[in-house]
């Protein structure tokens, strides 16, 4: 079964228990609100050596400041701002010492820059490999949540910085070429937490989500959510290089949201006084029968054999 | 570096990052007050395969139940009531399919039993070992939290059950027999969660906690946080088999918690009218430069070699 299929069986299976105030599995976060206009957002991610790094292309401090990171993108995605985190570590023997402790300075770095307290955790050792999971908690005003529920027909599709490099600094990876300027990018991702938050305040925005899968599979992710469909001119995708990279390519966190059309390049204007670049326009939302994408190249219809990366 | 060792330098490494609303390390789970004079109360327990369980010796179904079960107890030993619960989950590539799912229907038991929704998880594939991370959220009056630091001199030590089936269980199962009454307590553990929230409710009940690594490590964890020590009569402890197993074993998971002593009695008889049988008292808490337990047998102290359980 895929990974897809797994969490949508489980979904089907959780049915009978009540939400007990949560919105639960099905955007990059769960939301609680709590009062007074505000909600709690709630994301996890786990880490698994030799599946989403590989130990002698890091350095322990990399891997805590991304182990966050992926996490407070999921956060920023929502509109929230990352407030807290609780951290698992499964430790192999040999990582319990210095290891672990460089990797907390990371984890700390990426900690103190965002302001997110480290409130819980567990340490184990571990008799394989090295596992981390992190939890992300943020706290955004209601009416400021970005759901993947809210794209609407006629909205404007972007991206909030170009896609590919990560993708590209995997392959040099694999290559065993741990330190190229790509590669560093693949290591270090910066999550889009500014930008995230600043969207979340602008109504005109509409659906959002952070592209930790590639485009041509989170963006059917935003579909399905608003039963809508999209076309996507792949000229105007910000590939670092080539397109299917850039759409298919994982671990890019940046933003992938939709805009009201009437007010889109007003958005883009302050967005780029705000953050020196404007976002990239790809495409547009269309009432669709089915969440897809409509790949547009020169004006036609192509249908490449494009889908989004997968560790599952 | 021991666990605590680690968890002691961590805290400090965060002591730069403001707290955000939130209390912390410290406790059997971080809490965050949320106004209306209500808290979410939130923790996280990381299972790896050959460490906290033999994938041969358990079925995924009870792995799925234990996974949640030592989440709740937690949440409960705060005297909350769990309400929801996220589930990552590193999977060997032969266990993607029914095992999981077993795994899964073992986990929506305990969830359904008790109405924990699952809001959110992750799922990846894992190229070793089996790892599985759950953490839990509770809410909870902020006058019903009990922390592990109210402890006050002269409260009454109680137990909320017999201690060592587990440990006993886990030898059993170390030797090969996997299906024994102990093994079965051990790896289908039982957390006390209405116990936990009545206690929640009774202001004589001071400081509280769950067993997870024995008496002898974990109420030195109140003595610390109270700035007490502890007197403990060892024939007084509720072994299952011998006193060393009782309060040196791991994973009961029974509610350790002092009382104030002069309504230690009311409180038993209203207990065992509630659950069917009265808390186990153990000892007192007396004031002590030390956060030790003085430990007496026979009107005289004795001076044993004993410490708590621990899988780091």
């Amino acid at each position: 079964m895929s990974e897809f299929g797994f969490i949508a069986s489980v979904r089907r299976l959780f049915e009978s228990v009540p939400s007990n105030g949560f919105e639960g599995i099905g955007d990059d976060c769960a939301v609680f609100p709590f009062g007074e206009g505000e909600s709690l957002v709630f994301t996890t991610d786990l880490l698994a050596e030799e599946v989403h790094f590989l130990r002698r292309a890091t350095s322990p401090f990399l891997l805590g400041r991304k182990s966050l990171a992926v996490n407070i993108s999921d956060v920023a995605a929502m509109g929230a701002r990352p407030v807290a985190s609780m951290l698992s570590l499964a430790l192999p023997r040999e990582l319990t010492g210095e290891w672990a402790d460089e990797f907390m300075r990371g984890y700390h770095d990426m900690s103190e820059h965002y302001g997110v307290k480290l409130i819980g955790g567990d340490t184990t050792l571990s008799e394989s490999g090295l596992t981390v999971n992190v939890v992300a908690i943020g706290r955004v005003p209601e009416n400021c949540i970005k759901r993947r529920s809210a794209a609407c027909e006629g909205d404007v599709v972007m991206v909030g910085g170009r896609l590919g490099a990560s993708a590209e600094g995997l392959r040099d990876i694999l290559r065993g070429e741990y330190d190229t300027p790509n590669a560093l990018i693949h290591k270090n991702p910066e999550p889009q937490v500014a930008e995230g938050i600043w969207l979340g305040s602008r109504h005109e925005v509409h659906a959002m989500m952070d592209i930790s899968d590639g485009v041509a599979s989170d963006l059917v992710h935003i579909l399905e959510a608003s039963h809508v469909g999209a076309v996507v001119d792949v000229e105007s995708v910000p590939a670092v290089s080539d397109v299917r990279t850039a759409v298919c390519g994982g671990e890019d966190y940046k933003l992938l949201f939709t805009v009201a059309a009437d007010k889109a390049d007003g958005l883009r204007s302050e967005y780029a006084a705000a953050f020196g670049e404007a976002p990239f326009v790809i495409g547009r939302i269309v009432a669709s029968e089915s969440p897809s994408i409509e790949w547009h190249s020169g004006g036609r219809i192509i249908t490449p054999d494009w889908h989004g990366f997968s560790h599952y």
